[in-house]
């Protein structure tokens, strides 16, 4: 069976783990083209990797026949076009999260896939392919706590005293949209996909005054409420002392399972005068980087074997839909009906 | 010193745990008489006790004049006329908590307490009298987590097939104001008493249908939004099934400080087919006897030496006031401006 | 039923913990008499305590017509004169462990009580009556693990930069019986009281250099070999960092039990720049506090209701026999055959 | 630069996992030959791989040319005339633990490696490159824990009630050679590798009483003696119920630092029934899953770049050692000196 030549267009951090993984660690894969605008991004695959082809521009790596699927890693304001554009090139799709912060741009991905149906797209949500989460998802699945009722997730990052995603907050789509878009994705998944009914969020700044002025927070808290009654309840935060604290945890009527209780960066623990302690995952890459590379691995089952991964481009719009939701709620002040 | 006399009124499962503690664990407190209308409970006290005399009718006990306090384990829906009674008959009072369902009648008590400012009234917020609870509003009070601007917390009792609640629901003011409010006074007490804004409540039936008809729920979540900017997310259950779960999280500009993430039993685990456990407390009454012991204690320094607990009535009213609006708010789909 | 009434002798800082137990938390228990020797002991007693006698004696409080037992919190070389002496005098007899650091000693106790076989004795061998104990006591008998086969036990303080001990040292027996004497005791109970066939153990001087001189050592482990082929290994130090961490496991065919694994002080957790991490508990007060208490509790059950507490002189004779051969394996260098 | 090009010989369970990650997951190496003188693992190599040319015999893969390392996962006994055919080949030799049961013959393969100082020799005590234990090497290096003077070491394995490890009895070493072996190793590498004066051990059979014919055990501790007064205590068994659990603690005079205290599985805990839980590691292939590939890593750097591992063949010398004088000292009952 032939390898899937992979094109990656974004070499920034994420770009060049998802670069790696795709040049070295997924069997079936074949890193075959990469696509950067910044000059340093392009040197760098040049050094790193012997075989692919290098473009500044991403017309021209669509244009190369060699390519079967396109790899995005590039801001979100560039995902629908560029999904969009690729599926016209006749090339599969894998785009970061998320698929966008309009809900008029997702409906037109939805609509271009319809005309390509024999091409793939999928959107990273990565937390799907983390082995914690699929082992959870199935438990839940297999009944370990009876009905799921409720989902409490949270995304806390590390605080960044530089203030990098003040920078970013612009065009961030905000707190609820770019961090709690994983956290519903989740409660969706987890609790079978119910429909949203109600949506309420609250957020404060804590620390990063400079959110004010484009109307952001760096911590926030939301509730949905779907039509079958069930609950999931959301916290995001930018300004964690002890690292990156991803948590979820799945409420039914026969337990309560949970992921990430204690976001340990390893089996290392100490006693001392500080107490009994262990250090925490830093950041999102450390968490998730075997995730990363088990949705690469799934993206190429998915091309080469049809083998189904349970993620829709239904599934990317609605985290859109409710997020847009969360954000109107907390500037509102107001319950927001779905 | 003259020991503080107390009486007690109300021996079911509580009472008795307190009259216990009276009796034999409070240095500085004596038991001095105990009041139920229910026989099979002053039969309890008799064999019990050598010393108490026994009542059953409750103006008897405030006509006793070896009476210092009344220690108050009733129906909540009697709190608020026998702490008014209590005052104008010259004893201090304990009382169990919610002080009411009603603002009116909390009201009343504090007007009442106002016409006898030498006495002392005290409503039963355990938690804070918890090693744990104490130690960490300690440590945050000394900055160990920075300013904290958000407190996530919850009630979560074990499921009782026999669903005893249910028949409790008329009268016990519903999820919210039955266990919610240890959580809103938490939140209060722990933030620094911000002065609330907005509150916003989902809730759901998972397991006990027959809530339906009183309106009530058994799983419950809610949003606080305080004029500073802070924020409590709180959660209350009955239908755990590995236990009684109190856990409240302070999150502060430098840390996360925790009670209780894991309510575990004591200091057994055990690893075995079923992987690495241990056992969880399965009530309120396991989790919280050193509490109740500390809170007799406390009560009596206040009236001993008159070392102040922290604790006031109005404290109690806004716990009340915060738990009807979150009621509104679930009952409505609406936040509620306070 | 009348109370028993005590004599407590003895009041340096765990003395006066038993003495304000026995005086107010044990119902059925009546603190009646107090001796010490130090002036300052004596002053705090008369401050504390209304009712006791005070004596400087020990004598003096024999004779005392009014006590039923005595309460010895004393010097290990007293402890069997002292309960010889009790026991002609017709007193009951509680004494902290260990019985003695000599063979010829306990025999001697052992026949002092046989000629007064009305009258209790009891080693205050404290972990067996703390209630994470009892319950991994429970446990093991009740077969959650299968067939015991193996303990690992740790006595492990927290260091004293002051060096109190090393002043101790000359009389203290060394670590061995000093401190692992619990885990001995611990391991013989949780194993069914197997036959000792051979001891091995060594140790080393990590910090208290001035151990060296009357041959102690501040970190020793050791092996048990039980003639039926079960196994105890244990370790005790002067020298931790965090705290008082006393841990055991019990190895059985179905699963392994562990009491104390994290030294916790209480549960609060923390996340911040240091990690996620627990205070420990400082020393073993901290730990053990309930756990005297219910150790009062039951020697008052033991001579008020007969009520059993299984624990003999003979295993008190036995911790410390065992005690001794691991001091001779370590002096050594050789195995101990028992 | 070139690949190292790889040969592995035997493809058992763990055979397998290593031909994958060398041919898939570790840059700079290509898997060039298998070897195995089973038909079926023949086959499976045939299936899985397309490059490599496969052999029945080892001779014929020495004399492979385009072979330029040999990766040995053969039976211990053939692991000393392998490695030093491999030399006398021209190739560089991995090889899995433990080097060989029999002092004389890593004699041998130390002589014949000094004849070859241009080849590389590693045995792969595969623990030195989790990464946990790297944090917890690099933290006890920088002095995290004060001076380190202990080390307490586990291997136990999960129970397998068919006994396969019974039949691999009579050419294992017996339980310290095969498990401890890895302890030993870890207890020298921590410490900054003492030299031993002592070593103790006992053992039992708890189920599996077909050992007792070869003179094994499936529980064993002991107890390593080093000059300088430095410790480690060891245990293994075969009779776990609840998964693989690996620990290894390093006690030091500021601070004691452990690892896998808890084998969990993963970040899954499920609160129910049972309690609070989290599954275990059931093997060590899961629990090392990711350090076979870092080994793997590790020896490509050292061949490309000359980047030392840290690892000797004296090391491993040393290990077999101080495994032999504990499975004497277990059978004679008596303390051996080295």
């Amino acid at each position: 069976m032939n390898p899937v030549r992979v094109g990656i267009v974004g070499l920034g951090r994420l770009g060049r783990r998802h670069a790696e993984n795709l040049a070295w660690h997924v069997p079936g894969a074949k890193l075959v083209a990469a696509c950067s605008p910044v000059s340093e991004e392009r040197e760098w695959a040049r050094a790193k990797f012997a075989e692919p082809s290098i473009h500044q521009d991403y017309d021209a790596l669509l244009a190369d026949p060699s390519v079967d699927a396109v790899w995005l890693v590039t801001p979100t304001s560039l995902h629908a076009s560029q999904i969009i554009a690729a599926l016209r090139a006749g090339k599969h799709v894998f785009c970061e999260k998320p698929l966008s912060l309009d809900l008029a741009e997702c409906d037109a991905v939805i609509e271009a896939h319809a005309r390509h149906p024999h091409l793939h797209v999928m959107i990273g949500f990565v937390r799907r392919f983390d082995a914690s989460y699929r082992d959870a998802f199935d438990s839940v699945t297999k009944g370990a706590i009876g009905r799921p009722f409720m989902v409490r997730s949270q995304t806390c990052d590390k605080n960044d005293p530089d203030g990098f995603f003040v920078r970013f907050a612009p065009t961030s789509g905000g707190l609820f949209l770019d961090c709690s878009v994983h956290d519903i994705d989740l409660a969706r998944w987890l609790l079978g996909n119910p429909k949203p009914k109600r949506v309420y969020a609250s957020g404060t700044i804590a620390i990063h005054e400079g959110l004010r002025e484009c109307n952001d927070i760096d911590n926030g808290v939301g509730t949905i409420e779907f039509e079958d009654g069930r609950l999931a309840v959301l916290y995001a935060s930018r300004t964690m002392a002890h690292g990156h604290d991803t948590q979820t945890e799945v409420i039914g009527t026969a337990g309560v399972l949970s992921v990430g209780r204690n976001p340990r960066a390893n089996r290392v623990e100490i006693a001392d005068a500080h107490g009994m302690r262990n250090a925490c995952t830093p950041t999102f890459f450390e968490r998730f980087e075997d995730a990363f590379l088990r949705e690469a691995q799934a993206f190429v089952a998915l091309l080469r074997d049809g083998m189904p991964t349970g993620l829709t481009l239904a599934d990317a719009r609605e985290a859109t839909r409710i997020g847009i939701a969360m954000r109107q709620a907390y500037e509102s002040g107001r319950a927001v009906e779905l």
